[in-house]
């Protein structure tokens, strides 16, 4: 086999959303890796709702969007095939940001070999952006105190239920906001979480008051929609939100409005935003804050892995439909 | 004289906002002051927008209400006319929370002499809350940095006046939004703003973008409406919002939506609500904080005063309808 299959961003996301129109698929030559480099073949590609973002043309993200034509960004696993570097070895599993490809060419730079003791399916639900972004999220911007109330929204996302089992083993009560009862119910029986809120089908405000009587000290922010008015709304004094989210407006042409400041002063709230690369430096740190909760056995994850990269564009609608159960992968 | 004139609260706020029908005034005896206990004769009365939120049953907000039938509460200045407390002496002024009365009683607890050095205007204007409230949301919440743009709501307002000067101060870029022009020539003519926006006639798009060429760093908020979109969308990567006042709301049954989080993300934004009976503790750090810029003659004030403890009632609807020109005081 010479030959391999990526998948260029050839157009800019319209009203149409997430759909082939945006790629083109192509066969092309392997690469031969030159000195000091190294040949991967990726095993798995992770698919995340920052992804939206990387499509768009909007010159104000954190990230520079992918220029049309390039290989479509998505972070992923794989296995070196071929070595010219001197840190790396044939058969080192190594994660990084890969692409859209089954074969990617590396001087190493960004890459990070996965420990024997760590699966890749692991390695890519927790230890890569998931549980980095939940660790920055809920413990530098959140400041958890033991006995503080936490709502969570996407709380069944891979950084959704990582934040939410985190905060139960710190000691807080803890509500995920989730899009059907399957997720509600894995996230109270499987992952342990006080209580779910289903915002498709529940009453939001009249379950929201019975699952909080003692209101609520922190917000995390995955996704939007009407119920942030309704937590903002129930925010104690001295109250934190974490925006870490919102999906539920990427792809609006016309996003809502959000809350009214009054309470911010009434409340002495804090709203704050971030994301994850402006904390790369960090990576080090956080890291040594995640694992104690995975080596405790604190953090259970659950993969939603579909086949192929073709299935690739797929895996993105379900995403951002809510329909996977778990951290999307795609197995090459 | 014997007796003396108080107003007390009598009524809730509704739909008609501020107005006579809040009030009631009676004439009492003047009382003697009880071992311990001074009498104060008050000279000056502040009228400041917190006093909206001291009169509504809102249970929620940061300082109980006045209860109907009490004094409608107030800070001010006055001057001891009998003393039986060791640290005053006749002739001392003073300066506290006093409450809408001619003469009151206390035992000095926060009361604070007013130095020689300082008229007891300028110790209204500057060195009570509008000073303080400045210090600590310019330079405790903003942290300001020397290059960096500000825009200030409210920006002729006591707290708005000073936030502007201490920026300009520090080296910071700082546009000011007003309601009139009277109020802009003021702001950039004496105080030394960049530039002035007055939302009620100004194409506050293009004057924003025009005046704020680097975009805004600090948004210091005390006004709401709907210049608030408009700063918020032009806020650069980690601007700071203080959310001081929302005046422009207070009155409204349907307080306007704000800005969608998205922006939050992005920009990794920080909004943070602020009020100051959490930072009566750290009075003297704040004045050590800001009389350096007073000393340096960096804090121009101006009051708006009228006369007669039975004007205050329309004081409070000047400062409400913004007609006010300066730190509104009552001289009594």
């Amino acid at each position: 086999m010479t030959d391999y299959t990526r998948i260029l961003l050839t157009a800019r996301p319209d009203k149409r959303g997430i759909g082939d129109y945006l790629f083109t698929r192509e066969r092309v030559a392997i690469p031969s890796p030159a000195e000091g480099e190294i040949l991967v073949k990726q095993t798995h590609m992770s698919l995340d709702p920052a992804m939206l973002g990387w499509m768009s043309p909007d010159t104000e993200s954190y990230i520079p969007p992918v220029q049309l034509g390039e290989v479509m960004r998505s972070s992923g696993a794989g296995e070196v095939v071929e070595s010219n570097h001197p840190n790396f070895n044939v058969g080192d599993r190594v994660m990084g940001m890969m692409g859209w490809t089954e074969y990617a060419v590396s001087n190493g730079k960004g890459l990070n070999k996965i420990q024997d003791s760590i699966s890749t399916e692991m390695a890519l639900c927790i230890f890569a952006l998931p549980g980095l972004t939940a660790t920055q999220g809920y413990l530098n911007v959140g400041k958890p105190k033991a006995g503080e109330t936490l709502v969570v929204t996407g709380a069944a996302s891979s950084v959704g239920s990582i934040v939410g089992q985190m905060a139960k083993a710190d000691g807080l009560r803890v509500i995920g906001v989730v899009g059907s009862d399957e997720k509600a119910k894995w996230i109270v029986e499987e992952l342990g979480f006080d209580g779910a809120i289903n915002y498709k089908s529940d009453d939001l405000a009249d379950k929201l008051a019975a699952l909080t009587p003692d209101k609520i000290d922190i917000f995390f922010e995955n996704t939007g929609g009407p119920i942030q008015q309704l937590i903002y709304q129930r925010m104690n004094t001295h109250g934190r939100i974490v925006v870490c989210g919102m999906i539920a407006d990427y792809l609006s042409a016309t996003p809502a409005p959000g809350p009214n400041w009054i309470n911010m002063i009434k409340k002495r709230l804090t709203i704050q935003g971030f994301a994850m690369p402006d904390h790369f430096h960090e990576v080090p740190k956080l890291l040594g804050q995640l694992t104690p909760y995975v080596m405790q056995g604190k953090i259970k994850y659950r993969a939603h892995t579909i086949e192929g990269l073709d299935q690739a564009v797929n895996g993105l609608q379900m995403l951002f439909n809510g329909d996977n159960q778990g951290k999307m992968l795609v197995k090459l």
